[in-house]
């Protein structure tokens, strides 16, 4: 039973220009903080990020949520959290400040994940092994499908499960390799030419075989020269992404990623706002066949459903700590499994969590295990912090979902 | 000079059942309030509009957007609110709570509304006085054009205000009739069939001639029921408006819509998620030529630019208490007369700040007189609360916003 809670903001500063993008240029990675204390003595720990400022708001619309939990046992929760989600998730008040975005969205994400540590701490597994090891129906239950079902309801979500069950063994031959990871801190945007081309070199030694580098310059010379500089030094065979972080307008956009097409570009991300899917499908239609990425800015599962309705993405990045935890996480990861596009999220957790979760998504769900995003600026301050070696996570053996921060342990 | 700043956070309980619907069961009104104290002892007064819980995180962002005018002028700010505009809803940090959605943007709505109403304040005008006798230019420089540019930019808003001036004394003559009312209170989803029907006779003897009934039962045939009685009794001339709050998803609400048709609806409004732009889109096509009515829940200009290419929507219902202000309520309302599609603004203000709105925008942009919801619930808690009178909205006269509220008379 889950005894009491607690919600603690908790921000680190990063070191000079580490984060900076086009839009934003001094973040303080900051998570707000649930802890479910179980009268077990276990501690869930889940969270949401944001970039400083306003997290003491995620963590009081947290606080609202998660005293809804003091009682609870976190099995009964469980068994049934697809319930207990839509019914925090459309709070009669609360969901006026959203609904299902903004600052409450946050706040949810953080509540759930909490739950979700919980659970795996209490069964001691590490949460891909419980969610792997977890029946399509259980699986089902804890998620809500409510204004997806012209797409996917719970039974063909169900279906879709039950289908991709001969596989999985051929597929957790992951476990041995484990998951492969790309550098998203080859190219901050306040970075030197020169520190690019030092990163890249770095990270090419350490294994790696893609990487990402921020454009989005007021001067499109500076994005071109500097992306030309990444292929250069990562070889034609290199995966190279870039991602403008939402500075361009459509016009801008189509201008501008016409002249990046030279250095061949594996994805181009969030090009331009993410609430404007139409501009995404032109932007998509305009670029073929480069491709689009999107997502970490999408707060929940009926904008995802538009934007792979309109064919306005190649890749899905969506974020656990974004949209409302790994419930909905894995709501919108059968979405586009539905849809054929692939999920490679966003990590706001740094990857802590998200290593279980595509974990997940290949062997149960029957995604294709491309590469998970590698930012390092944290590791120092998480429990069990993700290990990648020559390029690919370790698989995480400690229970729960290693969200655990120093700064928080008893 | 703007010398300091409050905000408050006022909340009002409602008398039984008032305001409830298919969503919202339990609502309190309720007002996160920004306060400019100029130094010339004139205070400019704004809000944002909330459910009750949550309103305090609405002040707290509020409070942080707000400091950011202390000293400052408010006609030199006011001379180029657009930048300031896209520079506060593009705050470095705070913009990752949104961007421009949810608790900040409802902060950044009380903050822009506090400005408007200081600038009447102290120009000794009504507000809808003061934007009708700004010149075209000086309106646009009060606006933020980022990422709508593909379909309107500054200039082609400029030329549009321009081509509406020669026919503006025509439509001045709004200033003697008023501007229509509809009676929203008719149908709240709690009411009792006999107290709707006993409200539509009140509606008809005020002297409106359109109502709203709020529908999205978990039984399709109280709703069916219900907007039946309502035809009955407002007879087959008046506007009847059938209101689902989100209630339904998309398959629902095509098998209600169909069986709702046969009272020949004015619209249908929000008859499914507010983010589901494209449900809309084939709901829309699904029930022409019924049309549909949607906005208050979408947050920002982009959204709404997606639901006018979709043609997902027949009014715009944006609202000035949940976009980013006046401001962005008129570059919404520009983007919509590009589209020939009429605003009907949800007045979570009580149409105390939309009754200055759209007198602007029929007489400076050319929009149809079409009316205004009417919701007499607070009116006593205004300093100069809205007048309808024979289904009219009288012409306010005082100077300002007319939202002062009384429990923050000085």
């Amino acid at each position: 039973m889950i005894k009491r809670i607690e919600v603690r903001d908790v921000r680190y500063k990063l070191d000079s220009n580490a984060g900076s993008d086009a839009i934003h240029r001094d973040p303080v990675y900051s998570y707000a903080v649930t802890r479910l204390i179980d009268e077990s003595g276990i501690i869930g720990n889940g969270f949401a990020f944001t970039l400083g400022k306003g997290n003491d708001l995620v963590c009081q619309a947290a606080q609202y949520y998660a005293e809804k939990l003091v009682g609870k046992d976190i099995e009964e929760t469980m068994a049934d959290f697809g319930a207990l989600f839509r019914q925090l998730s459309d709070d009669q008040q609360f969901r006026w400040l959203g609904p299902h975005k903004g600052v409450v969205h946050l706040a949810l994400a953080s509540v759930t994940n909490a739950c979700y540590d919980l659970w795996a701490k209490k069964r001691g597994l590490p949460l891909w092994k419980l969610l792997t090891t977890l029946s399509p129906e259980a699986i089902v239950n804890t998620l809500d499908f409510s204004y997806l079902e012209d797409e996917l309801t719970k039974e063909q979500a169900l279906a879709l499960l039950h289908d991709e069950q001969p596989a999985r063994n051929v597929r957790e031959n992951i476990l041995d390799r484990g998951y492969p990871g790309y550098d998203t801190s080859v190219g901050w945007f306040n970075y030197s030419d020169e520190k690019v081309r030092e990163n890249c070199h770095k990270a090419l030694a350490s294994g790696f075989t893609a990487m990402k580098l921020k454009v989005g310059s007021a001067d499109p010379e500076r994005d071109i020269r500097r992306a030309h500089i990444v292929r250069e030094v990562a070889g034609p065979e290199a995966k190279v992404m870039l991602d403008a972080n939402q500075q361009w307008n459509l016009s801008q956009a189509m201008a501008i990623c016409d002249q990046l097409k030279s250095m061949n570009p594996y994805w181009i991300e969030e090009p331009t706002h993410p609430d404007d899917v139409l501009a995404h499908k032109t932007l998509a239609e305009h670029m073929a066949p480069v491709k689009l990425a999107l997502g970490e800015h999408v707060p929940n599962k009926v904008i995802f459903k538009n934007y792979l309705q309109a064919k306005a993405a190649a890749f899905i990045q969506v974020d656990a700590v974004r949209v409302g935890g790994v419930s909905e996480f894995i709501t919108i990861s059968l979405l586009c499994k539905k849809f054929g596009i692939p999920v490679v999220p966003h990590v706001g957790d740094m990857g802590q969590l998200h290593q279980h979760l595509v974990l997940f998504n290949h062997i149960a769900m029957g995604h294709e295990a491309l590469f998970l995003e590698h930012i390092p600026h944290l590791q120092k301050h998480f429990v069990n912090p993700a290990i990648v070696e020559n390029g690919v996570y370790k698989i995480p053996q400690e229970a729960g979902s290693s969200c655990d921060l120093i700064a928080l342990k008893n």
